[in-house]
């Protein structure tokens, strides 16, 4: 017997019986709850939830909303292991992961407690004699977030709390893959004192995504997934109206200079490829070494330390990683590899099949390292999304930029090296939003905003930080003159008596 | 014998001989040069010069761009009467209020002189231990321009020089009805230092636009003009991939509060609402008067200051203002004014068929003040884009608010009182981005952004300004660390020698 | 037998047997305990703390720095209970007044959460060919903060948390008149996660001043007390090389319009002159009313209202005020109130000699209301410190703002009126740090900062808020070029073999 | 028969005939002009003059203000060879270094005429229920400066520009040395359009310098110059109640790493070092050179590059340097090569007594380096202030970061090295405020700010730049509440008529 995963909607939580789908937990392969998947009757009640709280929320200071994030952030941190527990049944990834994934999530709400610092408008002074003038960021109303199945906890948590602080309400449309962590922290942030309908969750799949991408209440919509549906989301979302920020996929691309510390490599991308079984829009799922001597000791030194890679389920923490999210993700992560070697690559460490004890059903995919990959091969060309780690071997560092530079996505990018002139001629011309020098995985901090360039990214503002500010508000310039000095020179003392 | 204005493109002056299109001088009614209309071809070329001219100015430091800036401020205030000159003959414009026009475009190149310290990105110390985090603001590439007749001088300079300054290369296409200006100041620009081709002007029509539209190297537009158009151009752009601001229509109100001093309300009103014959999308078109009390005075005061409106040709300065751009414009204001009557309302002056001697073929429109207007009128609902002043009698400030938030656009808007919590009411609810207190043209100073809500905007972030920053670059966020202290303690004291 | 109050260094709580000072209850003036008084070697201790700590406390990541005042925030809001009653046992101030000053408090550990945001610096692409330029703010070291018995727990809080996490330890000397909440303060923080010895409190008298004063360790001092004080601190500091910022006394005026709302002005003026017994900074002690008329309602509606006034023992929440600090200050009180009448003022309600029942041996004054004040006064002249609220008559706004002008201090003042023209010309040239319209206690939020000018704070920094990070922090700027592309062009291929 | 260089008072050029002394062509040794030495009296007027153009300009709008600078830059920019002929002629320094040096200056002229972004506050809407909050940065009145004879031009360009645009006026007191091109500088302002008052220069000695830091007229004071007059002007500022920066002495360190690139280093070295015969605060005049190896290679190189430098007169450019100020400073240079050698160091070139052709009676110092020397010696200790550079050998990074830790000064520091941990660990930890990677001379940008730690700077907040903005002016803090919906709801439509 499963449980149901319903919507929060003004406070509530609903099911809308009409119409189900199976929650897995991948590590086992068994269906293990259902969850409720909203019709446009049931999103647009979350929407006019939103809206009818809209008017108190926005006026209430921007203190007592960060308030409610101090709160919310309290919560978070006592309710953490339940919430990784429900992350790793439904997602699959080990604990320690779905914590470092919640702790990026909570660094998110801790910004968000700054609202009333980074809400303050520019004023000026005398723009002309006795005239000023001033700017407010005001809320744009009823916002939306579509989210992914790889960040349960913090891709929603990268969106509302900002949205919120902002004085906005929030519709929220998580992954129905892993939907139960979602509605558990949107219950915490109730308990923390957000008014009833200023943040609603709905389960469901295209009709209640098309229902906020059309509904003329919402005014913007934040996405992030694969880059074909960010490129529908976006255009349609534009087409009716709403501002919008739509990111997508990603192949990011690790340099491995000559002059690189070599174990330290290895040892930063052993994580940053296969953590998360590379489910992750910032894995680091492309090496390049440059120099055939870089490559070489780059691949023995993978080889041996990828001997130590343990999978299994989410539970045992010793594990390293946990399995894919379905089965069909896991054959078609599987297929790239084997494409890999049909096209001419060495597959030095293959992952397809491997043996995880008591978990025969489960969607496991191993730790795979592919040598002599080259930018023909339909494995470099796409998006895995799977614990795979592919070297390209070039000549030059040059060679190594327009690699990155031609490909289709701009996300993230590292280089590794110990010198300062490499370091700075990469990161100026690179053309990719975030750069890691030395650090595989260079996502940005709460406090700075996250996004990629090229088709990575649709819209003209990033995620979260500082950009989430500017995105989920409207300016408003404000020019004021007074033009009678009549009160002050006395002339109204007869004013009401 | 007319002469014929072409194109700037890598710094020469060139035409595209296939097609021409009249220009007209409105105050006679006479063609008196030829422009010529770019082709795709032109267009293309024009975008190859600015690609390739890109490299070395996105890396020319900022400051040194911002002195090119200093030297194009110096070089406009030298030839304002020769600019001034040839927006009067071709817009209609009277001297004075070109003057201001060009005052306000050089306002801009004043603020994008601050470029180095516009473009500071954030640096943050250890956002872990011994890491280090920035943001910087790199340029797009090659960014275009569409801008209408309305502001010839003005609204590309809204445009370029920030976008110009923050590192990208433009390619401007200004309105085809007042040319010579816009093309005249762009060689200014030439003059003050600029390199060939970062800033390129083509003349031309729908193909020109459709090929800036379409053009994959095209990577940011920024458009002014009507509502319609401003949505097609957005939603085009965005569908190839560019980062779009248009900027459409307007509807201003301002409210005349019952404690409003009214002999100064009614003196800026008479600017506001006929300077440059109402063709401005901050012209404040409608009064809406609290209470009759209120209407009857505004009525009266009006009238009477009206009588000394003085229209005629640009070239005499005692003229108020001048003619509107065409004879279809002309008859087009003219039927507006015939509508309102036809519905209900009283014309209580009437400005069609002026009579301004020795320019018996001029498009003029004499100020128009029309009372009595009401929300289900066309002349109402529209935007006029001529010199008429309608008045709307309302009996709260409430139902005044619901008037202009009811209303389709949500440009402009002001409040006539002395009373501080009126105008702070009224700027914190009212839907429109420009509010202004006792000040009817709230257009922000150069220093603030310019935008209006609702459907006189299209995009998230304004013109100009602030905003204009973050509309001409992309965030790149650099993580580093440094993973070996091996120069530092000694390990490669034997460096290569 | 009364309790001993010791310090807090190094994490330990510790008492300096040699000399000790009675702490009273000022409600019923009898001693309760006992606070130690730290000797010159003391204190050196605990600065030699605060340096020990220093180095691993300034490389710990401002994200982990905050995350202890997250914590904090919990903390004192748990405890605010406990903290109340110690601040009305040895300060006198009713419950929900010191239920208000820790929400001042816990508003800048709020503020101080926002490190992250707060202590970004500026980044300079490109400020020469290849040239990059940054800006850190760096913690001085070792800084100490001098606080006033007003308000035990908000001043240090003003200091500290910015302060730290900015980076430094800090040594704070407190009031010895009421040291108990400001100890147990200190303690959360520790039990919140700060490392020992970051921060120390020595409680003491004027040895551990000057010690703070002179000691080369101490990179910065906070002050906040009298003026005369406020001067000696600042020089003494400033002559050893420290950084200071002082803050002293205030006389705050509110002016009184002919238009003003009068029952909202006396309401305001209500809490603002005698609330925690006028013994507050920002206190409102004068009253000057612009027109007899205005002047006559607002002493008969205060006289009416002040007969509502309740005055007791900080225990009964029903009392609107409690005694003040000791009973050589409520003679120095009814001092001014005598001098006041004998040099010709009108005492209207006279709070002297108060009946408290069961509390007769308590430092009571009532509150008293005064008209006809004029500036010769001695009353008028200096900081009285007690519920006593005096009023002046004047003829015109000019000479309302010129007698605020002429006084010594320029802390605090309020307009009240309706008038956007009067609120305008008032804030823009009053020579006054604080400036209310219609709000007669103009403390800044957290998230802006505090101070007066003239001879009510001596430094250029204000406290907290933006103001403090500056304050707290030293500037360093950095130019970086890298000049050898070896690595990158592959000179140096052959390097570490 | 020598001219008579005067005072600027009230925009007309003054001379105080009581004092006047010599100015000298240190190239020559000869008497070429006089300069006026102010009495208090004189230095009264001066005060005076601004104090009496202050109110009108406090309240010119900030764009204005602006609009002076552009104009100032524009004439500056005209004027420059004048300008460095002046320099020249009594500085001493070669043109193309007056060129540098007047560069420097107009960067921070055009950084001045970004005022209106500068100026901006803070603004925040809600701080509780319908509360607002902003702050406003208000001139001083006002303020002084004091400069000194190494940069006639650019030092002062530090500090008026800025002082100017945020509303101040100023009274300047150059360096009586060379006092010829701060005074026609100053008539260039006057030229572009400032109104008379607003500047105004003395001449004078420690007369005029007492009466500014005393008169309380002057409400800021900024200083350059030598550390035990910084430490004179500083504390008697403060103890007179004015804010004061105060920049002194230094002694600049270069740490020469193993793995620098020798040549870049010799070659930066060479005009780091000698350039303006050091006579600069941020002249490199100690090299530390980490490991033997690199020492010899320094030295060598360093040697043989040095032959080529050419002293002599200002006006042949091919020069690289000039005399030094007086004879007095050239004997004092000298005895410090000559102790330094007594002391026990290398003396390798000895620039004592060179040979100028046709300048016989100049104050010359040729080029000198020094190897071996060791903390202990007198020549390391103390500011030489000539073209000296002096070598210190040590065994490690370590070792070379505690030299600079220990020294008396902190101004400015650079290392030269290829390695990004070495880099980012030293800017990191070095007690220093203006340090260099790779960048012999850090001297920050326009738009960042200056200023050294330790005793090379008394005072918060640095010089030009972003703190500038804070120095010369106050913050004010408003907070806005309207009480009464009277005229929205209609209550006083019975307005006086």
């Amino acid at each position: 017997m499963t449980a149901l995963v319903g919507h929060l909607i003004n406070g509530e939580v609903r099911s809308d019986a009409a119409r189900t789908q199976d929650v897995f937990n991948p590590a086992t392969g068994a269906a293990t709850r259902q969850v409720a998947l909203a019709g446009k009757d049931t999103v647009e009640e979350a929407i006019a939830a939103a809206e009818a709280a809209f008017p108190a929320w926005r006026n209430t200071p921007p203190l007592k909303r960060a308030r409610i994030m101090f709160r919310f952030k309290e919560l978070l941190e006592q309710h953490s292991e339940e919430i990784c527990r429900m992350i790793g049944e439904e997602h699959g990834k080990i604990s320690h992961d779905a914590a470092g994934e919640l702790q990026r999530g909570i660094e998110n709400v801790e910004y968000a407690c700054g609202a009333p610092q980074l809400l303050k408008g520019e004023h000026s002074k005398n723009v002309g004699p006795d005239i000023d003038s001033w700017s407010e960021f005001q809320p744009l109303g009823v916002v939306a977030g579509i989210t992914p199945f790889n960040f349960p906890a913090m891709v929603p948590l990268w969106m509302y709390p900002m949205a919120l602080v902002c004085g906005n309400c929030f519709v929220l449309k998580p992954s129905e893959r892993d939907p139960s962590s979602v509605l558990f922290i949107a219950q915490l942030l109730q308990e923390a004192g957000l008014p009833d309908g200023v943040l609603n969750v709905v389960n469901g799949d295209k009709e209640a995504v098309d229902t906020l991408l059309t509904d003329e209440r919402i005014k913007a919509v934040s996405f992030v997934g694969s880059t074909p549906i960010a490129e529908y989301i976006y255009s349609t979302a534009n087409a009716h109206g709403k501002r919008c920020q739509a990111l997508g996929g990603a192949k990011n691309h690790a340099i491995i200079m000559p002059d690189a510390d070599m174990d330290n490599a290895v040892n930063q991308l052993l994580g940053a490829a296969f953590g998360s079984s590379g489910e992750r829009c910032m894995a680091l799922s492309v090496a390049v070494a440059v120099g055939d001597q870089a490559a070489d000791a780059l691949i023995e030194k993978m080889q041996t330390a990828m001997q130590g890679l343990k999978v299994g389920a989410y539970s045992d923490s010793s594990n390293d990683f946990g399995p894919v999210i379905t089965g069909a993700h896991r054959d078609k992560v599987n297929g790239y590899i084997t494409s890999a070697v049909e096209q001419g690559a060495t597959l030095v460490v293959d992952g397809r099949n491997p043996e995880v004890a008591g978990h025969e059903d489960g969607f496991f995919v191993g730790g795979t390292l592919i040598d002599r990959v080259t930018p023909e091969m339909t494995s470099y060309q796409e998006e895995i999304f799977g614990p795979v780690l592919q070297v390209v071997r070039v000549n030059s560092m040059q060679e190594a930029m327009a690699l990155i530079d031609d490909h289709e996505y701009g996300n993230g990018t590292c280089i590794f090296t110990r010198d300062g002139e490499a370091a700075r001629y990469f990161s100026d011309n690179i053309q990719v939003g975030m750069v890691g020098i030395n650090v595989p995985l260079p996502v940005p901090v709460a406090y700075h905003s996250f996004g990629g360039w090229k088709r990575s990214l649709f819209g003209d503002l990033h995620a979260y930080g500082p950009d989430a500010v500017r995105f989920y508000t409207k300016r408003k310039t404000i020019t004021q003159r007074w033009p009678s000095a009549g009160v002050r020179e006395g002339a109204s003392f007869a004013f009401p008596s």
